[in-house]
C-alpha cells in the first residue's frame, strides 16, 4: 500500500544533482507503478516522473547545471553517447528502462533511505519525492523565467501527446486524424495535430464529459463508440470515406489499437501507438491491414530528444507557442496525492499537480 | 485440376485492349491460385499476372495505346481517377482487387470462354493465354525496343522487391538490411538495397543453394536460421549490435513476420512486409516492438503507380541501371508450364519465363 514517510536523500555523487522538486502531476504510468503492473518495477519505491524542480546541489564534475537552476527531469534519458543518442532518428537511450533497469542510480545504490532501510528510484526520476537525486544526463535545464507548477507537464505528458502528432506521425497540413483517448495525452495529441495544420480531428472516448475540452483544444468533432452499433473503426472510415490519414492510440488497449489501425486510411494511413498496454499484452491483427499501405509506428515519448528539446518547448511555452495549461484540471499541496490518485481513478482530472 | 485448354477470347470491348501474350513469368501468387488459397477467386479462372505482349487490337474510345504497341498487364490498375490514384501517397488504385473482384472484366462479364462455357478473369490480366483481353487501365506502354522474354519480370516480382526497398522503405545509404526469403522477390529486395547504398545486406533462407545467387546480386552475407540454436531475430540483433536499419519479409508467413519486426533496429527500424501471407492469418506480437521506435509498414506492389512507373523502369532497363535478367533461372515454351509450376514447387527456379 502507498504511503507518505519521512526519507533520507543522499547527496548527489559523481555526475549527479539533487533536485528540490516544486511540482509534480500524476501521469497513468505512476499508477501503473502503484498498481503493480510492472514486472520490472523493485519495491519500496519512489515514483512520479513528471515534474519540475530547482537545484539544490551537485556532485561531483558537474558542469551542466549549478544550484539554482531550474530543471525538468527526464523519464528518458539522454546521455549523448550510446549509440540512440548519436543516432538522430531515435530518442530511446540505452541508459534507459526500455535497456536497462533505473530502480537504482547508474552506480547501482540508492540515495533513498526511509527508517535505514533502502527505497528504491523510478525512471531515476521519484519525483514523488520533496528532494530526489538524478543523473546529469536525466535533467534538462530551462529558462529560470519558467513557472515550475506549469512547465512540470513537459516532462512526461504534455510532450508525449505534442511529440506523437509533430515529431512521430509529422501530421500534414490539411490531413485528418483520429484520437483513441481523451485524457491528458490524447488533448495534447489534439494540441499538437492543430498545430501541425490538421483540417479534421475526430476525438474519440467513451466518457462524453471529456468532449467539451477536447473540441477546446482542437477537435473538430468526437464521438462515443457507445453511440454505435457497429465497429468505431467502420464509422471512421464511413466518416472519411476511406479512414483518417493519422490515427493515435492513447489509451494502450489492445482493442483500441487494432481498431486505431483498422480506421486508417487504405494506401496510406499512418497508426501511431502511443498508450503502453499492460506487460505480456500481445496484438493480434490480420497483416493485411499493413500489407495494403498502412503503417504501424510508435511514439515513445513523443519522439523527442528531451534534453535538448525540453529547454527548446518551454521557450515555445513562454513565447505562447504551445500551451499545455489548458491540461492542469487540478492543483493539490502534495499532502493530498492520494486524493489525487483518486482524481485519476475517477477520470474527474485530466492532470493533477502537486505543488511541494 | 489445372489444365491446358483452347479458349475463346472475345474482342476487346469499349476501353479494352486485346493483347497478344509473348512472356508471363510464374509467380508464387499463380500458384496460390492453382491451389485455391484465395477464397475470393471464381473458377475456371485464367491464372498468370507478369507479363510483357504486343497489342492486337483495342476497343472503343481507348486512346492510350494501338496494335502494335508493346505493353506491361499490371496486376494492380491505375484508373488515375480514384482517391488513391489521386493520392501521391499510395498505388492502391480502387479499381484493383482490394476493393472490388477482378474476376470479371468492369462490366461485369468475361471475355473468355472454353466449349462454350465462361472462364473468369484473374486481376483483369489472365496472362496464362495467348491472347487476353484488359481494361485501358490494366496496362502499361513500353519501350517498343524492350525485350518482352525479359522485361515482363517488371509486371510483378522485380517491381515488388525492388520497390519495397527503395519506394517503401526508402533504404539510406549506409544502412544494414535483412532479407528473409531470397526467392525472385526477395533478390529483387537484395538489389534495390544495393541500388540504394545499403552497407550490408544479410540474406536470410532455409535453403543454402540460394546464397550463391544471393550474393551474386549484393548480400554481403547470407544465414540459415537452422544453422543456430537460438530464434534469428536475436542472431540478427547480435550481428548488428541493435539490429537492423531495415527489416523485410518476403515470405508471406506470420513466423518471419513477427522475426523480421524482432530483428529491426530499436528505436528507428523499419520493418517492411512483402509476403502476403494465407488469408486469414492473423499476425500476433508484443506492441512494446512498435511502443520502443521500430516501424511495421507494407509494401503493395513495390509502392509503384504502375501504368506511370513500369515505362520508365523499362527505360531504367535498356539503360542498365537496372537489371531483373538473373532472376530468371528456366525459360520453357508454354505448353510446359506444368514443367515450370514443378520447378516453382521444388525450389529449383528463381524465377520460370514462359513464352508463346
Amino acid at each position: 500500500m502507498p504511503s507518505l514517510e519521512e526519507v533520507e536523500v543522499a547527496p548527489p555523487r559523481t555526475h549527479e544533482v539533487r533536485v528540490k522538486i516544486v511540482a509534480t502531476g500524476i501521469c497513468g504510468t505512476d499508477n501503473h507503478v502503484r498498481a503493480g503492473f510492472f514486472p520490472d518495477i523493485d519495491y519500496p519505491v519512489i515514483a512520479g516522473h513528471e515534474a519540475a524542480g530547482i537545484v539544490e546541489s551537485v556532485g561531483p564534475e558537474v558542469t551542466y547545471v549549478k544550484p539554482g537552476d531550474k530543471v525538468i527531469p527526464l523519464c528518458v534519458p539522454q546521455c549523448g553517447e550510446c549509440a540512440s543518442c548519436l543516432n538522430p532518428k531515435t530518442n530511446c537511450c540505452l541508459k534507459g528502462h526500455i535497456c536497462e533497469s533505473q530502480n537504482l542510480m547508474p552506480d547501482k545504490t540508492s540515495r533513498f533511505t526511509c527508517k535505514g532501510k533502502q527505497v528504491y528510484h523510478f525512471l531515476w526520476t521519484s519525483t514523488f519525492s520533496e528532494y530526489t537525486v538524478m543523473p546529469e544526463a536525466s535533467i534538462a535545464k530551462i529558462d529560470n523565467a519558467a513557472p515550475l507548477e506549469k512547465v512540470c507537464l513537459f516532462g512526461c505528458g504534455f510532450s508525449t501527446g505534442y511529440g506523437a502528432a509533430i515529431n512521430t506521425a509529422k501530421v500534414e497540413p490539411g490531413s485528418t486524424c483520429a484520437i483513441f483517448g481523451l485524457g491528458g495525452v490524447g488533448l495534447s495529441v489534439i494540441m499538437g495535430c492543430k498545430t501541425a495544420g490538421a483540417s479534421r480531428i475526430i476525438g474519440i472516448d467513451i466518457n462524453k464529459e471529456k468532449f467539451a475540452k477536447a473540441k477546446e483544444l482542437g477537435a473538430t468533432e468526437c464521438i462515443s463508440p457507445n453511440d454505435f452499433n457497429k465497429p468505431i473503426e467502420k464509422v471512421l472510415v464511413e466518416m472519411t470515406g476511406l479512414g483518417v490519414d493519422y490515427s493515435f492510440e492513447v489509451i494502450g488497449r489492445i482493442d483500441t489499437e487494432i481498431a486505431a489501425l483498422a480506421s486508417s486510411r487504405l494506401g496510406s494511413g499512418t497508426c501511431v501507438l502511443v498508450g503502453a498496454p499492460p506487460s505480456g499484452s500481445e496484438l493480434t491483427f490480420d497483416p493485411k491491414l499493413v500489407l495494403t499501405g498502412r503503417k504501424l509506428i510508435g511514439s515513445f515519448l513523443g519522439g523527442w530528444k528531451l534534453k535538448e528539446a525540453l529547454p527548446k518547448l518551454v521557450s515555445d511555452y513562454l513565447n505562447k507557442k504551445c500551451n499545455p495549461d489548458a491540461l492542469i484540471s487540478h492543483t493539490l499541496p502534495f499532502e493530498k496525492i492520494a486524493e489525487g490518485f483518486e482524481l485519476l481513478h475517477t477520470g474527474k482530472s485530466i492532470r493533477c499537480v502537486l505543488l511541494f
